[in-house]
């Protein structure tokens, strides 16, 4: 955690000057969370900077760049399951696709889906997940629903929606005594965690990562190296692919959250 | 955590047959928290019974009992400092003074002490407090004062007051990307712990303990070899001892919260 090159959205310059990089017709372009990867050449500040194996296809391992490698790191690094134990996984998009990964790689044996879109089940059996509960077709809360599943509660929990009430589900789901609960998605600013201290005195654990604990500049050429010795499947990550002159379809498949990740080609 | 044997204040009898031991005059005496110590003899659940070693001095082992291997567990088992590393320790009763205990047994460097009670501070340097906060002479939260005392904030808290307030101001001190956070404090039933997740997010850490993580009846004997082996120095918790005949008096010193702890001594 950089103080210095921690993420910032309102910066949007160089640190060096103050000033952006880009511009278009002479109005300038400012910089998006200090890499600014759509166009073919960029400026970034050399601690952004990731030396990766030059073999690597830039069409596939661009994935590793964010959501894949914060949800492989959230397991793997930070809930670090065992051998045949229970993951609950919140929320199958990208990055809890990558978290349940994390767990079958891990050797959970059973990996708990939760989402509120049951469509996005079937693909994730890709990813070692096991069971699915649709918090919708339940009316209690779904830690009730996954404690009655599991015998008192999963061992581990990984939350990736960025929805309070998720993270708080993520947290009560966790079996007292050994359970630990990693929060990756990014909250609303306005977002309060709650929650009853005896959950806590239980002896649960609640953890919170960044990109997956993984430390980019360092970190990121050994996951591209996971890629490169096919320890890792790149590509059941990817659904689309699309150009950039149409761009907006990818937000649009995005919005409509049907579980499709698409990677944005630079065109020739 | 043992579902059967979990402390219980509302049960107040024994599992076998629902039934109370004592009475007095015919009127039932119920059971407290599984053990009922306050008489000569006593019946209890095998599962609560911890067989020490018969030389330890009962006069001085029974604090192990649970506030001081609580405080001490919670650091040594849970906080688990590296030598040279801070400490905030919230609350400076036997508890608190415990954990610190464990700071100063782990190797930290600096043990900062908080509490609304700045005459305890005196006494808490011989439990290896080297700073105190008395979060009452300032005019921000206590959080703020410690990170600003510590460069971003210490790398590990331990609370012990119960409050929820000062469980909430424990997270928040500690440094983001390796601080942990250990509640040790029992919460009033309806506090609800608040913070925004993005203070999860930025890798901190949030634990509960039970009774330091030590298992009574597996983990109490060695406890007490610690004291036996002049490992953990116990007599410097006992502040006052008063007969039965006085408990009253006890509960007064407890009440006027000067950080005195008392021995009940059984009469002859």
């Amino acid at each position: 955690m950089c103080d210095l090159l921690r993420i910032n959205t309102d910066r949007g310059v160089m640190l060096n000057d103050g000033k952006s990089r880009f511009s278009i017709n002479g109005k300038p372009i400012y910089h998006f969370v200090g890499t600014s990867t759509f166009s073919e050449y960029t400026v970034i500040h050399v601690g952004c900077l990731a030396k990766i194996n030059p073999l690597a296809p830039l069409d596939k391992v661009c994935v590793l760049s964010c959501g894949i490698s914060t949800g492989l790191g959230a397991t793997l690094n930070v809930a670090k399951p065992a051998k045949g134990s229970t993951v609950a996984v919140f929320g199958l998009g990208a990055v809890g696709l990558a978290a349940a990964e994390g767990a079958r790689i891990a050797g959970a044996s059973r990996i708990i889906g939760v989402d509120l879109n049951s469509n996005r089940f079937e693909e994730a059996k890709k990813f070692g997940a096991t069971e699915f509960v649709n918090p919708k077709d339940y009316n209690k809360p779904v830690q009730e629903v996954i404690a009655e599943m599991t015998n008192g509660g999963v061992d581990r929990s990984v939350e990736c929606t960025g929805n309070i009430d998720a993270m708080i589900s993520a947290f009560e789901c966790v079996h007292d005594g050994w359970g630990v609960a990693v929060l990756v998605g990014v909250p609303h600013k306005d977002a309060v965690f709650k929650t009853h201290p005896m959950n806590l005195l239980n002896e649960r654990t609640l953890k919170g990562t960044f990109f997956g604990n993984y430390k980019p500049r360092s970190d990121l050429p050994s996951v591209v190296e996971k890629y490169m010795s096919k320890e890792l499947e790149v590509e059941k990550f990817i659904t689309h692919t699309v150009p950039f002159s149409e761009i907006n379809k990818a937000f649009e498949y995005m919005l409509r959250g049907e579980g499709l990740r698409c990677i944005i080609r630079m065109e020739e």
